[in-house]
Order: C-alpha cells, then sequence, then structure tokens
C-alpha cells in the first residue's frame, strides 16, 4: 500500500484538533507511519508566513497578497515536508491543505475561480488528498467555540458573511470530490467521534484491498 | 500629461541606488510629484515579506515558494502605493518591479514562463511601467561592487552561473520592451550618469507633447 495523504479542512471551531488527534489514534493502531502537517505553516519559512499572514497590519491587506503567502507556504511545505514524506512511504496528516484556500480566498474573498486555478496549477501540479474530511458546522457555532478559546487572528476577526460564504464554498467544494467526506461537527462529541472513525475505516479497507 | 511608473532594474551592484537619486533629482528639478518604492517591500507588509524572503532557512527554499513571496510582495505595494498613487496623479519611481521576477525566478532559478505568466496576470493586471532603466552590468562587476558594501543576503550568495542566467534573461526582455532603456553601467559613473539623464529627457519630452 503507497503512502496516503488525509486532510482535515473546516471553519474555525469545527474541531479540527480533535479530529486529527482521532486521526493520529487511527493510523497508530493500524502500525501505520506517518507525519503530521498544518497549514499555513509545516516549515520554518512556511510558519514564519504563517505569523506574518495572520498578524494584523496599519493598512489594508490585499486579497491576491493573503492568497499568494498561502500558496507560498503550501509550495514550501509541498517540496520540504509532504513529496518527500509520501516518497518515504510516509503517509500525511494534514490540518487544512488547498481546500482551504479555495473555501476562505475563493469563497470567503471572492477572488475568481482562475487565478485559484492557475495557483493550484503552479503549485499542487496535480496532489491532491486521498482522502479529505471537512468539518462542517455553521459560522456561528464555530466562532463562539472558537472565541471561548482565546485571542482570534486577523482571518478570524472577519465579518459573519464571511465565513458564510467560506462555508457554502466549502459545501460545494466537498459535494464535488470523491476524495471528501462531511462530517456533521455539529452533533454531540461522541456522534462526531464515531463518523470521523466509519470514514476512515472506510477509507483504510479501500485502500487496503 | 498623466502619472508616470518608472522603474530602475539591474543586478547587485549595477548602481539602482545611484540612477534612483539621479531620477530623483530629474522629476525634482521638472517640478514633478513623485513617490519612491522598493521591491520586494515598499509597505509595512511587504517590507515583513522581504526579510522573510531574503531570511536564511535550514532548509531549501523552493523555486515557487520564494517566486509566490515575491509577487505577494508585489500585490501589496501595487494595491496600497503604486494603484493609488498614479490615481491621484503622483508618478511612480520603483527600485525594481516585475522585471526582477522575470529575470531573478525565470531567469536565474529557471521557473516555467507559463508560471511566470500566470503570477503577472493575476497580479499586475496589465499594469507596467512606462519606463523602465535597465542597468547592464556583468555578475563579476556588479558582484564585487557588492560585496564591498558588506553582508549578502540569501539571493545574492547564490553561484555567479545564476547572475549570469539572470542578465541574460534582462537583456531579452529589455530587448522585447519598447519601454526599456539599457543603460551599459559598467562605464565611467559620470558617462552612466549622462546616459540615464538622457534616457529620462527623452522620456519626457516624448510624455510631455
Amino acid at each position: 500500500m503507497t503512502a496516503k495523504f488525509i486532510v482535515i479542512e473546516g471553519l474555525e471551531g469545527a474541531g479540527k484538533s480533535t479530529a486529527m488527534q482521532i486521526c493520529q489514534q487511527f493510523l497508530a493502531d493500524k502500525k501505520i507511519d506517518f507525519i503530521n502537517t498544518r497549514e499555513p505553516g509545516g516549515t520554518p519559512m512556511a510558519e514564519a508566513l504563517r505569523t506574518l499572514v495572520k498578524n494584523q497590519y496599519e493598512e489594508e491587506v490585499a486579497g491576491e497578497t493573503e492568497l499568494l503567502i498561502m500558496y507560498a507556504a503550501r509550495a514550501q511545505l509541498l517540496h520540504n515536508v509532504i513529496r518527500p514524506s509520501l516518497a518515504a512511504n510516509k503517509w500525511v496528516l494534514g490540518d487544512r491543505h488547498d481546500m482551504s484556500s479555495q473555501a476562505y480566498q475563493g469563497g470567503g474573498r471572492g477572488l475568481p475561480q482562475a487565478t485559484l486555478n492557475s495557483l493550484s496549477d503552479i503549485v499542487l501540479q496535480g496532489l491532491k488528498p486521498d482522502l479529505t474530511l471537512y468539518l462542517d458546522i455553521s459560522p456561528e457555532v464555530g466562532l463562539s467555540r472558537a472565541r471561548g478559546r482565546g485571542e482570534l487572528d486577523r482571518i478570524e476577526l472577519e465579518a459573519i458573511e464571511f465565513f458564510e460564504k467560506t462555508r457554502s464554498r466549502y459545501l460545494a467544494l466537498a459535494e464535488s470530490d470523491e476524495n471528501c467526506v462531511v462530517i456533521n461537527a455539529e452533533q454531540a462529541m461522541d456522534k462526531v467521534h464515531a463518523d470521523i472513525l466509519a470514514a476512515l475505516e472506510n477509507f483504510y479497507q479501500q485502500v487496503n484491498l
């Protein structure tokens, strides 16, 4: 079995960290060698870009600037972590990946699809996750959870409409991606947990044939 | 007369700072209202990107990462400085612009032309300098001058072949750009100075008809 690339996606407060832990435990139970990544970030230079893009500035941040920084960080992570890991037959478990840019900068910010397609082509060069778990939650519920955790960054401080548009794009992307499973993240914790495990077990059975 | 966008380009040690001063004096003598920019940089966020891209990391920096950071900084400068300035009828005098990415990342790093074209389309949206002064110098001469100035950054530490390829691309770009004037920057200082002034005066006469 070749190494697989699994990604967790969702709005702030959807429960991505918990989902990451469930995936980690699942892979460990299956004796699968894997690494964790997060985006933007995951390498020293990409983490510096993460800090930079989440900071607040005394100037407007252009939508294209934000998008290009996300893809710069992604290019670095792909080059130094994701591709080498998969080549060494280690699975990759990612906290966010390309779908976040499509949803936040494409859906939320309304940047043109042609722009997103060009950048995806340049940076991903055809690589796509083998499994994406999209944790679906309404912005109201997600943001109230996220706010409970502490200070919000520049992007998390956007108006609710931004996150509504981001969620709509997430749902449209999930529907058109046969490798994506939508998890209802507004359910009780044990039900969310069970749905994630079921999706992982189903994926594992398929790729382990 | 609408505001114009003038750019100084060239390798390290070509004399861009001196050329900027000559241009500033020229514009002041003509009573033209103008601002100065530099790339990458020129806004708080773009300057943070400049620092980040010139730093050295304990990891390889992917060519696409470097390129995307350059365009992220350019998008920010265009959005917050260059376009507003031209719209307010202030001339813009730039220390480097798009031709640097074409020459360094396209020529020097060998990134595909299609990648550069996509990013130029996304970020520039058709804007191009009204006049570019390309200061042509051999890497040997330029780098020996630059090294005399002190510590070199990550990009300046590349091998000589990188700068040879960058210069070749600069020359090819200059030849195909009717708004670009090539200045022989290996001449004696007063001759370089005179050539820059002649190019500026010629440009001014043309746009001031």
